[in-house]
């Protein structure tokens, strides 16, 4: 399926720490750059989310803040 | 201020594009990844976001999915 | 690719409203429910979204509240 | 209350699970769709959500992406 | 309807802004912050929202971030 | 860091309560509103929140929803 979230960034999964409920996945995009997500255990489960593991983050546009020095 | 959202990534500002209420914003990240945000003109305004300068896209990890091949 | 979100809602479009940066989409589920979607244009186009197509509805669990009469 | 969210869904509560400090609860649609929500336990408690119950899946526009096949 | 989002601020309206799609739309708290809301026209429509008119802003408790100075 | 996010609320910090993953952390404000927070232990942990600290309640606009009586 192609979705309409503009930012998709691949990269490769450094942790995986489950919840009760949630699980907080980290993924290291290939500059360095670490991304943390927040999901279901369910989730983590049925995408097979392993460390080592290539996924992408993905966001939806309209949840991207800007900042500023 | 220092902020609890995981997710903040340095940038330039490749593209502004201001709309009635909200503004479409690029910024491309040293690895190449480009990260669009939908914020208000108002912030835009507020931030001095301009292309060409440097900003950082800020996510809370709740709003980061994820997928893989 | 497969994506974390847990809610993916096939439908049919039946609305489709666009602004200076955003677009609103409506879809039709099988069972008569209405969803309406704001994406980027550049998401309506990307992915082709016209009146009559086929597409999902997709959100991230934590986006959705609960309600009771 | 009437709330700006577009999107207010009826269904029957099928499960709910807690954790710690949030609770998955899973509502299904008329037409057989299902909706997973991600909210703390303190709402499931305050509206006495329970499974065989009615409860509405409540979704802010801004939050509803679009998939094509 | 009673609605799981844990965050329910009673205010003034004392701004409408409206765009194509979207409207921002700003609540003055009884103790004098604002709180500025981007929701659709349909929404403002829909809600009779107007300047001197009494509503609440809603927030998920999800979508609250922290931050200390 | 100054940042886009148009709602910015300072109170005092009355409770926090840690899941495996996620925190529950509540907010007073001046007017007496409590705002409650769902962000991550190490958000917690990283910004060392703790009851009767100060701290910002932070809420992107386009997470703002309106309800009327």
């Amino acid at each position: 399926m192609e979705i309409s979230a503009r930012n998709k960034m691949k990269g490769k999964v450094t942790s995986v720490s489950k919840g009760a409920v949630n699980a907080e996945v980290t993924i290291q995009l290939p500059g360095g750059d670490e991304i943390v997500s927040i999901v279901t255990n369910s989730s983590v489960e049925k995408l097979k989310i392993e460390v080592g593991k290539e996924a992408y983050a993905i966001v939806k546009a309209s949840n991207v803040m800007l900042g500023v020095d």
